[in-house]
């Protein structure tokens, strides 16, 4: 028999408890073991709830509690989360998480612990919901050099991307409403100013790099200033937009980002549209190998910290590789990245961007007189901006040109 | 140090060694040790190769060596492959392998033998070549219930099938290109007969049953009757024809089986074209996640066996679990499947073909006299078979539906 503590009752934690007991049976074979939620950690009481009599309030229960070997952390934030981790894995529990901003904060610092205690930190729901990613980076793809991963890792900027495209409508208007259908927060700027996508995104490169990329240092731009206009140009060009957290590791060249990309429909991460998430992973071997799937909601995102659960009951005494040192990784400039753009600007600077980026091509929308599209030559991402800079504000938007 | 053996120096066999020798730094990292090519066996001699060195013609040199603790079984077949992989899992020797037909055949039996001897027969590139789909099914989805499995599992039929979409080309015609540019074997019948297929489909399904799926009792038909006049009709839909390998577990059905389908642009698989596999994986928590990527070819391919090697050196003297029983999995009679198909007769016999299948939807295309094309509602594959049948060779062929 192991037993399993869940420290928080939100949406993930009820999701955790609620998978262990519909797949009990599945669950406890793969185990080679029974598994028992003894404990569920909450500040709140849930009087009626089915599993009202695991409720504790005081988190010394399980930690004291040496039958405890997994507990689930489906709290989120960074401060008793943090402690509380920490607490577990020094009592040599393995902890499982679907916390993103802890791992890309804290991370390789918990792994450490994990490991001098003979226990596991997991996280595969930490990314990509229930898809599974950091499980092949760390287990499948062990003969690569990763060079390159691109993912659509946030939800809720995909549906309202891709509602903007199907309806043209604009951000503002398709935000209220996923926000009333609940597919966004109330106070919706961590998913649609891309601090969502950047923790996750650190956190792959992380993995990718075996160092640690901080996730404050990464460059992040999210979906706001995006327009049904620049949709109308992306569809003109068979091309659609997503916004896309980024990272590469090449001879030349290490750096990770977040932004909009217009790219094109050969791109296999185009077709992913509404809520679904994909994770495009390149290596010097295999090639492009992409994961797909529900990156959020309740079910998906516990269903990959049971996972997690099912490994460490496997793995009991014995800590599972992950290659992530605490060493900070050394990001290469973005300013010095090549690529091309898409810039919209007012009708009547056509002229002047033709000459300040010439050899480009400019995107023709029949009846549009507002506003032209023009698609640049490839060049540093830091002459574009200077360029911009200095064309002000006949500027409307311009968005990074993706594969 | 861990020494490795490669059994059978063709394509995938030298991108083995290849891989090894390329990424070693990494690997070596990955492994916590040193791996190193000591024996590769085969009975070509190959003069002036790198590795002619290691090269052996007798299985017994490596066998009873006992510095060599993993084996890549790159051969082929169910010959001596089967008695070479045998000899070495009982001398506890790990054993990694592309040989789908070899897994499908005897895997229980060969797993059973590896527990016995504390390592392991791990088979990642048997399906999907380099795609990780064995391990996200053995050690990352394990707290679903898996549902359907549903995978364009063969690159070549794959390949013939999107240039006869994009071209209009017969399937003739297109087979002998992919046999002049090596896409396609010279006796192409394990691809376009869908045996090849069948074989990956039954190891899949083994592994969402826990039991063995018999690939000579799943039904399977492959692409020889797919016209360039069915990819009209498919178009006119917004539909795509894809040869599918598929299983279903659900309360009321159990099956497995190998065929085209016509399907919908909002499927995922829709935009798997080329050489590409890809495999999509219900779960009843998890909902559809997709695994994208290289199906063959012989890096992608050797990845997934080094990533297999991998694993191994990171476990030696333990067995990862793999829950596939010899136990043969009772299908349920593909008879009783509903499901709506297309059909395309002779335009004369369209008013037959109503009468036939009620309520179903004629396809019009203009400008086609030969031809008509109509979509049947659900009705049971047994009945749909015996409607046909009476209708003789009004009816020109007839493809599944698919979501």
């Amino acid at each position: 028999m192991i037993k399993v503590a869940v420290l928080g009752y939100g949406t993930v934690g009820s999701g955790v408890v609620e998978v262990i007991e519909k797949n009990k049976e599945l669950i406890n074979k793969r185990s080679a073991a029974e598994l028992e939620v003894k404990y569920i950690l909450d500040l709140r009481d849930f009087p009626g709830d089915p599993y009202e009599s695991k409720l504790v309030h005081d988190v010394n229960i399980i930690m004291e509690d040496e039958e405890i070997s997994i507990v689930c952390e489906t709290m989120g934030g960074v401060g008793a989360a943090y402690k509380f981790t920490k607490m577990a894995l020094e009592s040599g529990k393995s902890v499982c998480t679907s916390n993103k901003e802890l791992v890309a904060k804290y991370g390789p610092e918990l792994l450490q612990i994990a490991k001098a205690h003979s226990c596991n930190y997991l996280f595969e729901a930490s990314v990509g919901g229930g898809i599974p990613i950091i499980r092949p980076i760390n287990t499948a793809l062990t003969a690569e050099k990763i060079e390159a991963i691109t993912g659509i890792l946030n939800g809720t900027t995909n549906y309202i991307l891709s509602k903007m495209e199907k309806e043209g409508a604009d951000f503002e208007d398709v935000l209220k409403e996923a926000q009333e259908k609940g597919y966004a927060e109330r106070n919706p700027e961590a998913d649609v100013e891309g601090h969502d996508a950047c923790r996750k995104i650190a956190i792959l490169s992380s993995l990718m790099l075996g160092k640690t990329v901080d996730s404050e240092k990464i460059y992040t731009e999210g979906i706001t200033k995006i327009t049904a206009a620049d949709f109308v140009y992306a569809k003109a060009m068979g091309r659609s937009i997503k916004l896309f957290g980024m990272s590469r590791n090449t001879e030349n060249e290490t750096w990770a980002m977040v932004s909009p990309f217009m790219i094109s429909n050969e791109n296999p991460l185009y077709m992913v549209s509404g809520v679904f998430n994909a994770i495009c992973v390149r290596g010097n071997m295999l090639g492009d190998s992409m994961y797909y799937g529900r990156g959020a909601g309740k079910l998906p995102t516990a269903s990959a910290v049971v996972g997690d659960v099912v490994d460490c009951a496997r793995n009991q005494g014995k800590t599972l590789p992950c290659l992530w040192d605490a060493e900070e990784a050394v990001l290469s400039d973005i300013g010095e990245v090549e690529r091309s753009f898409f810039i919209r600007v007012k009708a009547d600077a056509l002229d002047d961007v033709k000459a300040a980026f010439p050899g480009g091509e400019v995107i023709a929308v029949d009846g549009r007189a507002e506003d032209k599209g023009y698609v640049t030559v490839a060049l540093k991402e830091k002459e574009f901006a200077a360029k911009c800079e200095a064309l002000g504000d006949a500027v409307l938007n311009r968005i990074r040109m993706g594969e």
